[in-house]
């Protein structure tokens, strides 16, 4: 079985595009072909949009669906007027909200992802400059971190730097340990004066071995007994030491940052 | 008038914070509290974050609002108990989703931000290092890139850059416009054989001045005839060699990421 899923919308289609995902994977075994239909901001390009809507309905002889994310009222409008199943997500809370507020709202687009102000711009551009210059305990300068993550080569601190720094403009160094780290069981000198800020990734030694085998193949650095041994004593590091930890193999990197932050007390919303 | 609004998610409460502001966004002259719930993921939890809600309807003398987008359907009745309004997501789209299909939903909890398999996470991971290693025409490898962004320093290339790795897994270059290019008007040698691949980054002379006067006060640098110049030389260069181009005063990271990846073909779904 086979659909085509459009995400509709204003702005970027990202807000359409996370809410259509969440609801997809609670379907399995259909083929979900996925549609990006972003920067629809006028009449003509909603009668385009709208178009290739039926387009699809007509290829596929089953109906597409439509996220709806439009935030204009006229051209969502146009858009349900497609040979689709069209679920209008502002439509249906906006009324709910504004019967509660009392109040009605004031259509205007793509805000949630637009328009930074220079304020948030620069603490996304200070944290993001904060994190690549610091990337691998390089130059670093802890005391200006709001968190500091820790772990073997490898275990995803890097990506969740730069997410936290993008994303919520938060300042996170990155302290990778090393094989003399691992066999004191002593967390670096460094890091004692920081150490609410700690916070350890760990991952699955399988895993490691894969990921570091592509990096540098049939290394030590990639051996298996290498690898488990620095996995089992960087846990034991974080266990002696107190640390919070979370195991990265299964984890997106949007999940790593949201539990570090929820962890850290440092919960923030998005900038 | 205020209110508090609760983003309440079994997984990161990524996909609730998305569409709550996307809503909140609409509404002008409220002061709203935001407060994310994430990773409710058993009964204890669900009755703990509606005991939340609880206490800010009467602290606040209003009730709050509630974007729940929790999956499990037992948890989502324990928050659907609370003295808030709640806005169900899920379970308003799915039952739609469901009549469609002709099939019943499988409730997995927190799939949409996690579970990454691991090629996905090397995509990612090889277009984060290839940023990382190319940021400002470092060391450079054009021909491995999927997108090269080009434009004058600040104009917002890097956190781009970072963005289109994490978020979507593309190798995106990055070619910083010297003097020299923009004294010539020409093409950059090295970036001749890649026209197809190159994207211009724009900015108002007068927010660019404000950025550079952040990182070096009273430089030439930050200067605003030398500002001005430079934009104007650059956006010239844009239109003579006819590449595509954005202003990104008024844009996020992800609206500049976005249009970037419409304008050149590259439309993808997130990793």
């Amino acid at each position: 079985m086979s659909r085509t899923i459009f995400f509709v919308s204003d702005g970027t289609g990202i807000t359409s595009e996370t809410i259509g995902k969440s609801l997809l994977t609670q379907f399995e075994g259909i083929d979900f072909r996925l549609v990006r239909v972003p920067f629809i901001d006028n009449s003509e390009k909603a009668i385009a949009a709208r178009e290739r809507v039926n387009r699809a309905a007509e290829r596929d002889r089953e109906r597409p669906i439509v996220i709806n994310t439009l935030v204009n009222p006229h051209l969502s409008e146009i858009m349900s007027d497609c040979n689709g199943l069209v679920l209008d997500v502002f439509h249906t809370f906006v009324k709910q909200i504004e019967a509660e507020l009392g109040v009605r709202r004031s259509p205007r687009v793509g805000i949630s992802h637009g328009m930074s102000n220079l304020q948030s711009y620069e603490q996304r551009m200070g944290a993001t400059n904060y994190a690549l210059k610091h990337d691998d305990g390089a130059d670093v300068n802890y005391q200006e971190a709001d968190v500091i993550l820790v772990g073997v080569s490898r275990s995803g601190k890097t990506p969740t730097c730069l997410y936290l720094a993008l994303h919520y403009g938060i300042k996170a160094g990155n302290y990778p340990l090393t094989p003399d780290d691992l066999d004191a069981l002593k967390l670096p000198k460094m890091l004692t004066p920081y150490k609410r800020k700690l916070f350890g990734l760990t991952i699955e030694p399988e895993r490691l071995r894969q990921i570091r085998e592509i990096r540098r193949p049939n290394s030590r650095y990639a051996d298996a007994r290498q690898v488990q041994r620095e996995v089992e004593e960087a846990e034991s590091l974080f266990r002696i030491h107190g640390l919070p930890s979370l195991n990265t193999t299964y984890a997106s990197v949007e999940e790593i940052a949201s539990k570090v932050l929820v962890s850290l007390g440092l919960e923030r919303s998005m900038l």
